[in-house]
């Protein structure tokens, strides 16, 4: 189990002391985008005035808000990285297929090569044949 | 654009109301997801105790922990479906270099059975012509 990390990060003005297993790097890019994310909120128009109850929620809203959309997305390269699967699957099914068809007419081949020249052997076999009975 | 949704909302046992363009449905998802939030860190030792300023720090810390986790799994996600999309790029190549290699392998086969049956038809010829000097 790694150490328990206590890191001060500052957000929204505040600083914020944090205990946990999350190394400071980590804790600090939250903060980073926490700020950011306030920073945001800030610009829309009356945000400043209103109670600190309302601007608390906005921004817990709206990081839950990223958080179904991140979420959302990693569901979608999720199906999309199944659906390659199946695909690969496929393919792979495809290609070994045409090894195997591969293999086989190759074979075929180099029967059909010993055939031709077994056939040819006889050929010129009769032929010399021919000729001793012609020239006799 | 969708038309300018007012949905309201219960987040921590306090009323919202939330305006924008997401549907009703997926505000309440949102909420459930905050209350669920919510009753997890309630059951912390000590929560209770604690200032509403803090409280709501855990609230949106915590909910920006699950988005960075949930973003980091749709890096993930995206890299291995960006992976896939590479080795299935080599498949296809793979598959068809071994297509051209059956149609070029079944036309020199096509070619070789010709060549056979020319040989074998040029043999029986041979014969029949030796039968017939043979019998003379």
């Amino acid at each position: 189990m790694p150490a328990k990390n206590t890191t001060k990060v500052l957000i929204g003005g505040k600083i914020i002391t944090l205990s946990g297993y999350e190394s400071e790097e980590y804790l600090q890019r939250v903060a980073s985008y926490m700020n950011h994310k306030i920073a945001q909120l800030s610009e829309l128009p009356g945000y400043s005035r209103q109670p600190m109850e309302t601007k608390n929620n906005l921004l817990s809203l709206n990081i839950a808000d990223d958080y179904f959309k991140a979420r959302h997305q990693a569901e979608v390269f999720e199906e999309d990285s199944q659906r390659k699967d199946k695909e690969m699957y496929d393919l792979k099914h495809d290609l070994i297929e045409a090894q195997i068809q591969l293999e086989n007419l190759k074979k075929e081949n180099e029967q059909l090569k010993q055939d031709k020249e077994a056939l040819a052997k006889q050929n010129r076999q009769l032929e010399e044949d021919m000729d001793s009975l012609l020239n006799k």
